[in-house]
């Protein structure tokens, strides 16, 4: 088994603090891995970087179209959001249209990452609900599913219709059968993958095979996340920023405990990394690093260097150090 | 050089998701390393694990007993709290009676961990202040020092005499000259030392040398520490509840990036560690795993069980996973 290696280092004068190892890999749309980092057979569980696999049956099912969903709700179902307005007034709106409310949900409540949002709650006197759990897109894709198959309440189980047609979609992209599951945060279920069956979905999701369900079902899930970057994270987000900074050109995702992908359609490739002590400064990083190396984001872009560099801030707002990628990874 | 060790993994159902690596060592009071996981002679910043280190000017100058300062004094002036009323109140007293304001601080604004704070200043309209920021307490034994000195404000830079003054019972403590400083999120500078020397000093503050003022400054503030574990962090808080799990003859302290010490009166011993990544969960859980191999934290007791396994739960309260500590490093 291949160690992971160097990726991320966090410097603060002229000593090396901290630093985080990891395993990244990106493949072709054939499945072929182009590059990799660690071991790239490294099982994982993709957390919330794999909630486009987990859309698929929305659209395959004929779900989506049915209950008339646009890419504003495709991109919500693909996102951790910060449940700022933006989000939970999508996603309300999505529930009404279901005839379903927030107590269908099984995703518990989250208090909103959302500044803004946060600070409303405190002064209105309320409690975050399951709304502002950052995966109410990914569960009101769920329930239009549900809603779809005329399944049972509890959406979240691991033998229910609904898990099962994400299992189908996730291990079919994959290309691997998940040795594992854990019920993630929200209380679904997550499965596992090596680190390049993750890269291969990606790959697969940049670019489909054919013109069938599969292949339509992807390009309008990639699209969508594209199009509404705003949704997928939320301001100050890295997924945001570092979509905006592409220009719309290449869709990326973060996963709970560092897990980090991007599909770059234009380029026909999938990226997927996991640091392994779950550290999200590191994964966010190393997927900008990544990108800067297969030319979709500017190295000089303040989104770039934000992630890849710092500073590091005191609180008076004195830099007190930076970020660097450790040699051995990507150099940029 | 010796390389880190595996110390904490985290598990999702059946699957190892992510995994720390760290150093650690335990010292006696005459300096010699009893036992040593990774490179005890690894240079890290202890960041806020060292801040009993940096009060002992406070104490040896006169500067504490010439302004009445009492225990709970000296506990904020070793704390990283949660700027909780039970925290700010005493800051602010603690300035009144200084003659000195909060815009004397030169430590910078922070949102304070604890909630009821934070929802009271949204609340009120007001935004986080100095007072807030988790050092206030050691800034205010700074500027309490700095009173009796009669140097200047900017009490913060380096070369300043207090910061000197710091970083001579610094170094006298760990037994090393610092090699390097790096300025810490609360602007003070912050010396560098290897574990095996943060741990000395942990020893020789568990077990002072003599009668003299050193040892009667290290005595005074193990036991304000032990004394006053909710002032040290706050409800909630690794530091506070694990010390309290110890009934008080036991004091520890959490520093940014993942430093951990402890300082062991009765058997005159001191602990440090450090978590090569950052993450805090280990250094908390690594500590944990320490102090019970060391016979003064009850493995069984509920805060020792929170740190050291979790459980990690979803956020409708299932059980998804567990921490627990890497074979090689202490079982418990």
């Amino acid at each position: 088994m291949t160690q992971p290696v160097p990726m991320v280092e966090i410097w603060r004068g002229d000593l090396l603090e901290s630093q985080h190892l990891g395993h990244a890999v990106v493949c072709d749309a054939s499945g072929k891995v182009v590059e990799a980092w660690g071991d790239d057979e490294k099982v994982i569980y993709p957390r919330s970087s794999c909630k486009m696999l987990q859309a698929l049956p929305l659209i395959e099912s004929g779900a989506a179209d049915a209950y008339g969903l646009t890419s504003e709700h495709l991109a919500l179902a693909c996102a951790s959001h910060q449940g700022a307005a933006i989000h939970t007034d999508r996603v309300q709106l999505w529930l009404d249209g279901l005839g379903l409310s927030v107590d269908d949900f099984r995703c518990g409540p989250q208090k909103p990452s959302d500044k803004d949002a946060h600070e409303a709650l405190v002064r209105a006197g309320k409690q975050p609900c399951q709304i502002h759990n950052n995966c109410s897109g990914k569960h009101s894709g769920f329930l239009t599913l549900n809603k779809h198959l005329g399944a049972g309440s509890e959406y979240i189980e691991v033998d229910h219709p609904v898990q099962r047609a994400s299992r189908e979609a996730f291990e079919e992209m994959t290309g691997e059968t998940a040795e594992y599951y854990g019920i993630d945060g929200c209380s679904a279920p997550n499965f596992s993958t090596s680190v390049a069956g993750l890269a291969r979905a990606m790959a697969k999701m940049a670019k489909p095979d054919g013109t069938g369900a599969r292949a339509q079902a992807s390009k309008r899930l990639v699209e969508a996340m594209c199009a509404h970057p705003d949704l997928v994270a939320g301001e100050g987000g890295a997924c945001t920023e570092l979509m905006r900074a592409m220009g719309g050109k290449v869709a990326i995702k973060t996963g709970a405990e560092a897990v980090y992908v991007a599909i770059l359609p234009e380029q026909g490739l999938g990226m997927a990394l996991k640091i392994v002590d779950g550290g999200t400064r590191a994964a966010e990083a190393a997927i900008a690093g990544l990108l800067v190396k297969y030319g979709v984001l500017d190295a000089n872009h303040p989104a770039a260097r934000k992630y890849l560099h710092g500073p590091i801030l005191s609180r008076r707002g004195l830099n007190t150090g930076h970020m660097r990628l450790s040699e051995g990874f990507v150099q940029v």
